[in-house]
């Protein structure tokens, strides 16, 4: 999508077997480009989350793999390879997704083969990515078209999302945000909340960030704010993401995702997961069963900020000697979501619509 | 309660006619005392949150007129300062109370007289506000008994609570606090979950100081984790405050409030509101009635914090340009509260049980 009228993509390949990303670390404060030379660069960007969101942690692994093959492309390579990407973000089913795949198909190719197999295979999969979120947008855009049917001309479709699910999340178009995006450009009036999602502030940081540059109307809400806003009516749909999708329809996403569903159910207010196939785990069925990753107690108890004389740091919000717990995700049952937007259509989140339409999958 | 070991009120008289207050406003990374000796002082303390929660605005309230009184004491002098006082909080119906207390006590009394009854009535006002919440603290010490049976030895009871209810957001105790320092005293095993409370972060800024400062075991999180724990029972029981009670039992209180009340329904999790009878709205109903105070949505896009350097400071946490909402409370309606802990009993969150235990009032 666009930054400053430019088109971007969050990850992209280059002459000499280098790989560049949008360095969201420094997002909103600076637009910097990072290059990725070796698997360790990929590994690290993964780990520290220069790149995250599940798409682009996928594509990311898939070229992490790519880079890895420039210097080593033997079966042990691959291997170490593999191990090493995985072992960056626990929760993270593209990130094995994505290396599971490359090392199947270079396994079966020749050595000698395989570095231009394996850069070729990452952009096929960074394509798949842009593929299916447009499609995603295509699909939830008519739920937009339809709440934007039952208001007054000009009056805009109000949508709420939680943490970043969009083009910055993955390839491009995001996930969350492609239905948003398509009704955009399709000139539809809408406005988005975005929470601010604490502690490591990907709404205000990144979602705002992105629509902003894009040009979609949007209001940042600190995350205690939506269960109000749709008891007054201000919400007419809920749009999230998810980093884990169980086969009955459990969604795994950023802490605090469940309590805008049950704010959502409590006020009749439709709740959307936007979700590309690959992040659904067809072994899991209960998703209270997925475990949670716990995050550094630092990301609670520090905020990055950029103070009055434009410098980017951090700074303590709490006391000093207090402790804090900082649980990543959360799980928000399937009884809660009124319906998963995936590349093949909006489904009802239990197992048999899943399974009808993922027979090849499921 | 204790800081540094030495036992503190929020609020005191002194020579001179003077009032001292902790300026909230720092805390937690600086604890001064804020001397206030003009009417106008009194009200920019309120205004600008210096001295913040229900209970602690009514005492402020009341020596804001008693200090009225040492340069103006005549009918016309009280009016006004009742008008100014009153035009600082919106939402705070304590406030009002307290003015119009003191008001219709004053203005049967001599205007020479004015001086000292209006410094001994404030005086009383701080101490019934102390027998409100020790009588609370009495009351809710038998819900954590209750939890602390069913536990195995040493295995602390879990309490979450949201933005500051403690004594710091009154004169001594707290109100949503005053069960947990009570059970404290009484040597139960107790930890506490404290919401971080964005957008003004009164958990990570005042309640994580003042458990700890007191010696009360707790940990701070994201307001976004606190449905997350309950799924995983890892809270036994929630405990909140109350900026204003209708005669139903509807809670207004912190935006933020109504998602732990969601959160808790649907885990079977007790929820709790502590509340001392002057927030009682008796001529409400409804809680979604109650006008909600919209306050600058810097609050949302600036932060306060400590950084590297030990300066304290404000800070940008979203991009430029980015706009921000910013509403204080929301309302959690009664259908969702296990019960109302008054300075008269634990109570039903509903009409008769209210009429029953405030005949006098209702």
């Amino acid at each position: 999508m666009n930054v400053g009228h430019r088109h971007y993509r969050t990850i992209w390949p280059r002459e000499g077997w280098v790989v560049e990303i949008i360095d969201q670390r420094l997002l909103p404060h600076r637009f910097e480009i990072l290059q990725l030379k070796t698997l360790e660069d990929a590994a690290i960007a993964i780990r520290d989350m220069a790149v995250r969101g599940a798409p682009l942690i996928g594509a990311a692994a898939a070229y992490g793999m790519a880079l890895a093959t420039v210097t080593d492309a033997s079966d042990a390579g691959l291997r170490r390879a593999g191990e090493a990407l995985i072992a960056t973000r626990p929760t993270a089913v593209n990130l094995r997704w994505a290396v599971e795949r490359m090392q199947a198909l270079l396994i079966s190719v020749d050595s000698s083969a395989r570095r231009d197999a394996a850069w070729k295979e990452a952009a096929r999969i960074a394509e798949e990515d842009v593929a299916i979120c447009s499609a995603i947008g295509d699909h939830g855009l008519a739920l937009i078209e339809a709440a934007a049917a039952g208001k007054e001309p000009g009056e805009p479709v109000q949508i709420l999302t939680h943490c970043n699910a969009g083009w910055l999340a993955t390839v491009d178009w995001g996930t969350a945000t492609a239905p948003i995006y398509k009704a955009h450009a399709k000139g539809i009036a809408l406005h988005v909340w975005v929470d601010e999602t604490r502690p490591r502030n990907q709404g205000a940081a990144l979602t705002a960030w992105e629509l902003s540059q894009h040009g979609v109307d949007c209001t940042l809400i600190a995350d205690n704010a939506g269960g109000h806003l749709m008891q007054r009516g201000l919400v007419d749909l809920c749009i999230v993401g998810t980093d884990r999708t169980t086969a009955q329809g459990d969604v795994c996403n950023k802490i605090g995702t469940y309590l805008k569903a049950l704010a959502a159910k409590d006020n009749d207010v439709p709740f959307y997961v936007a979700l590309p196939s690959p992040t659904i785990d067809w072994r899991l069925q209960d998703g209270m069963d997925i475990p949670i990753e716990q995050r550094s107690p630092d990301e609670v108890l520090f905020m990055q900020g950029r103070d009055e004389a434009g410098r980017v740091g951090r700074f303590a919000i709490a006391p000093d000697n207090v402790r804090a717990r900082n649980d990543a995700f959360d799980v928000t049952p399937a009884r809660l979501i009124s319906g998963l937007i995936t590349e093949r259509g909006v489904l009802a989140a239990d197992a048999a619509a899943l399974k009808a339409a993922f027979p090849d999958q499921a």
